[in-house]
C-alpha cells in the first residue's frame, strides 16, 4: 500500500489536531503517511521530502503549522502537487498569526487553507482532490456527504427534548 | 398554538447559548419553535425552511451560527420575513468569523445581528417586532422593560454592603 | 403624511451614508422623518426623542453614528420601540469602534445591528417589521426582493463582454 | 464626610474589578460613593446622576462599564466634571469593545480613559485632579509614588534567589 | 471545448480580481467559464449551479466573494466537487470580514481558500488539482513554476542600477 | 503669563493633529506651552521636563505621539501631575500601536487617554481638570459646553434640505 | 566573571517567562545578570541601568515586559548597545499590547523584537551577537542549532506510534 | 571591499522601504550587499545564500518580505548569524500578515523582527550588532545617535512659530 497523501506537521504537539485528518483519510480509505518536518528546524528535511514526494505517487501534501507557519508554504515552493495548509492555534494569539502566515501567499504559490485547527476538512479537500481521478472514491464521498445530513436530524431529535411551556415543538 | 418565532440554530451545540432566547418567548408568552439547521450541511432543508416560514404563520426568524456563519444570510436570502442574526462563539476567533460573517450583509438582504452570544436580546427583538401590531405583547414588553431597573437597585444595595473607611454610602 | 420610520444621525457627516437608507423608504413609499441628535451633545433631547417616538406614531427607529456610538443604545434605551443600529465609518478605525460600540448590547436592551455604513439595510430591516403587519407593503417588499436578482443577469450580460481564449462562455 | 469621588459601575459584576479603585482612594483618605446605574437600563437615573453631581460636591466621577459602554460618555454628556473610563473585560471580545465604546468619544465630550479593567489608575488619575488644588493630598500621593519604587527592589530580591550556573547576580 | 473550471463571483465588482484568475486559467490553456450569482440575492441559482456543475463535466469551482461572503461554502455545500474560495477586500474592513466568512467553516464542507484577493493563486490551485490526473497539464504547470524564478534574477539586474557608496553589488 | 498646561509631541509631524488642543486652549484663554520631545531620542530633557513641570507652575500635561507611544507614560513615571495622552495615527496601523503603547499602563501610573488623534478633548480633559478649582473657566467651559448644542440645531438645518417624496420634516 | 548579557525584566511576574532566556545562556555559558527595572516606576534606576550598561562590559541587553511595554525602548534610547525586547503577554489583550508598545520604535532607536513570550529566542539572538566576535561560543551555537534537527527525529518517532488501518508509516 | 551586511528581499516593490537600510548602512560606512530571493519562487537560492553567507564574511542579515513573509525565518533556519526582519506593508492587511510571519518564530530559530516598514531601523540593529567588535563603528554609530537630538531641537524651533494667543513660547 503506496501513500498518495501525506500529512506533514511542524511539531508533534500538533498531533491532537491533525489525527482527525488521519480518521478522515482512514475512514475514505486513503492511504497515507504522517511526518513531523520544520521548515525552520530540519529545511533541508523539508525540501527534500518536498521535492520527492511526486516521485514517491504522493499525489495531495496536507501541512500544519502554528506561530509564524512557514511549512506550508516552503513545501508549496519545492513541489508541483497541491498543498493543503491547516494553521493552528499554537501560540497565545489564536491562531491568527499562523492563519496569516499560511494564506497570504504571494502570486504563484498558493496554499489551500482551512479553518484554524480544521485538520478534517483539510483532509476532506484531499480527498476531494483525488476524486476527480477515483470514481470510487467520488462515490464514497459523496455518500460521506449525504452522511452528514443524519448529524442534523439527531439535533433535531435533541431539541424535541427541550421543553418551554411556549414551545410548539 | 401556532408558533410565531422560529429559533433556528446550527448545532445544538448551540444550545446553551440559544435557551436564553427560549427562555425569553416563554417568558413573554409568544409561541416559538426550535430547529437545528446547517447552511452547509442541510443546505436544501434549510431553502425550504425560509421559504415555507411566513406562509406557516412564522413572522420573525432568529438564526444562530458560529464560525463561518452563513446560515442567517441564507436564510434572510429566501423569506421576505425579518431574520435576527446571533453570532455564536464557536471556535478559537472569540466569535468575530461568526460576527463578521453575519453582519456584513450585502445591499439588499440584512440580517438584524445582536451580540456575540447574545440570544436573549434577539429574542427581545423579536418581541419589539410582534409588539408593533400586538397591543397585549407591547405592554408585557413595556412591564418588562420597567422591571430591568429593578436589578439595579438591588445592585445598589449589594454595593452598599461593600465596607471602607472613606466611603460616604 | 405622519411619518412611521424616524432616521437618526448623530450629526450631518453620516448624511451621505444615511440617504441610501431614505432612498429605499421612499422607493417603498414608507413615510419617514430624518434628525440629527447626539448621545453625547444632546442628551436630553435623544431622551425626549425617545420617549415621544411611539406617541407620535413612529413605529421603527433607524439610528447611525460614528466612533463611540452611544446613540442607537441610548434611544433604545428610552424607547420600546425596536432601534436599528448603522455603525459608521466616521474615524481612523475603520467603523469598528461604532460596530461595536453598537452591537454589544447587555441583556435586555438590544439594538438590531447591520452592516458598517449598511444604511440600506437598515431601511430594508425597517420595511420588512412594518411589513408584519401590512400586507400591501409586504407584496411591495416581495417585489423588491424579486428584482434583485435582476442585477444578476445583468452581471452576466457584463461578464459575457470579457474575452478569453479558452474561456467558454 | 461628603464624598468627592464618585465611583460608579453598569453592574455590580463589574465590583471585582472596581474594588481596587475603591481601595486605592480609602488608602488615600478620599472620600468616595459607590454606585451601581446603567446608561440602558436606567438612562433616567444616569442623567439626573450626572446632572447633580457637582451640585452634591463631587469633583471627579469613575465611571465603568463592559461591552457597549455608553455608561461614561452618556455621565460625561450630562456634567461639566471631568470622567474617567473604565472599560471593564465584560464579554467574549478581551474588553476591547468597551475600550473602543469608552475612549473613542466626539470632540467635545471626551472621557479620560484608563487602561482595561484598570480600575486603580482610574482612583490614582482622580486622585492627581484633586490633588491640583489640595497640597496635603499632593503630599500623600508623592509619598505614595516614592513608595512604588520599592516594588522593584523587592523584586530584585526575588530575582537573587533564582540560581544558574552563569547567573553573576 | 468544455470548461472544467468555473470562475464564479458575487458581483461583477469582483471582476477586476478576479480576472487574474482567467488570465492565468488562459494561459494554461484550461478551458472555464465566468458567472455572477448571489448566494444572497439568487440562492436558487446557485444552489442550481453548484447540484449541476458536475454533471456538466466542471471538475473545481473558484468562488469569489466579499463582506458576508457566504457565496464559497454554500456551493460547497450543494457539490462534492473542490471548491476553492477567493475572499474579496469589499467593504471597509479590509477583507478580513470576507477571509472569516469563507474559510472558518465547520467539519465536513471545507472551501480551499487564497490570499485576499489571490484570484491568481485560486487558478493556480485549480490547475494542481486537474493536474493530478493531466500529465501534458502538469508539464505545463512544471514549466510555468520553473519560469517563476526568472522574475528574481530580473529583479537582482534592477538592484544592480541601485548605486550606493559602500554597496559591493 | 505663565503656563498651566504644558502639551508635548513626540515630533513635529503631529502638530496637524495637536493645533486643535491649542485652539481650545486659546478659546478657553488657558495659557500653554508647546514643545517636541522624545522619549527615544531625547530621554534626558523628557526626565528633566516632567521633574520640573510642577515646580514651574504647570497643571496639566498633554503628551501626544504615534508609533510605540512611550512619551506618555514616561512623563507620569517622572511628575505626579495628571498626563493626557493623544494617541497619534502615524503608522501603517491606524494608531493601534500608539493607543495601545499609551493606555495599557500598569498600576500606579496612569495616563488619562483619549481617541486617536483626539486632540481637541485632551483640552477639554484639562480644561476640566482646572476647572475644579477656577470657578470663572468652570463658568466658561460650563458656556462651551451648552454651545455644542447648536451644531446640532444647525445640523436638522441641513436635514431639512433634504428632500424625499416620502420624507415628512 | 563578568556578565556580558542583562536580562531586564518590569516586573517578577515576568520571571516565568523570561527564565528560558536564562536556561539558554546557562547552557550556551554565557555569564550574565538579572535584574527588575521598570520605566515606570523606577525610571531614574532605567536611566542608570541603560547608560552604565556597555561601561560594566554588558554587550548584549534583554528587556521584557508587558502591557505598554516601555521599557525596551526606553532603554534602547540611553546606549548604544543592541537591545532585545520581550513582549509579554501580562494582560487581558494576548500580549498584542505588549508586542506594539515594543517593535513600533520610530526611526533611530531600533528594538530587535522576538516573539510574544519568545524569551528563549531572545536570549539565542544575542548568543548570535556574541558570536560573531567569539570562535568558541560561534562552535557552541553551531552545535545547538544542530541538535535542533534531532527534536524532530524523536518527533517522528512518536508518530510512528499512532496506528490507523490507512496509515503506511 | 568585501560586504559584511546583506539585505535580502523578497521582491523589488519591497525596495522603495529597503533604500532607508542601504542609506543608513552608507552613511555609517559598513559595506553592503543588496539581493532579491523569495522563499517561495526561489527555494534553492535562498538555502545556498543563507548557507554561504558567513563563509562570505557576512555578518548580519537584513531580510524583508511582506505577506505570509517566510524569507526571514527560512534564511535563520539555514545560517548561525543573526537575521534582522523587516515586515512589509505589501498586502491589503497593513503589513501585520508579514509581522506575525516573520516575528511568531518558533523556539531555537529567531529572527530580530524590527517595525512595520522599519527598515532603517533594521539597518541600525546590524550596526549595533557590528559595533560589539568594531570600535571604530561604535564611535560613529554613538556620534549618530548623538545627533538624533537635533531633530527635537529643530521641532521645536518649528513650534515657536505656532502663533497663539494664550501660547507662552
Amino acid at each position: 500500500m503506496k501513500p498518495v497523501v501525506s500529512i506533514i506537521m511542524g511539531s508533534t504537539s500538533d498531533l491532537p489536531v491533525m489525527e482527525k485528518a488521519a480518521k478522515l483519510l482512514d475512514e475514505m480509505q486513503v492511504p497515507f503517511e504522517m511526518n513531523a518536518l520544520s521548515a525552520h528546524r530540519t529545511p533541508a528535511e523539508v525540501e527534500k521530502f518536498a521535492k520527492e514526494a511526486a516521485g514517491r505517487g504522493i499525489k495531495v501534501i496536507i501541512a500544519a503549522a502554528g506561530m509564524a507557519a512557514a511549512l506550508p508554504g516552503v513545501i508549496a515552493a519545492n513541489t508541483t502537487l497541491p498543498v493543503i495548509g491547516v494553521p493552528v492555534k499554537g501560540s497565545v494569539l489564536d491562531g491568527v498569526d499562523a492563519l496569516y502566515s499560511i494564506i497570504q501567499m504571494p502570486p504563484g504559490i498558493p496554499v489551500a487553507t482551512v479553518a484554524i485547527n480544521g485538520a478534517m476538512n483539510a483532509a476532506i479537500l484531499a480527498v476531494q482532490m483525488l476524486a476527480l481521478s477515483d470514481t470510487a472514491l467520488a462515490q464514497k464521498f459523496a455518500d460521506y456527504k449525504e452522511s452528514l445530513k443524519n448529524k442534523i436530524v439527531k439535533a433535531n431529535e435533541e431539541l424535541k427534548e427541550v421543553k418551554f411551556a411556549y414551545k410548539t415543538n
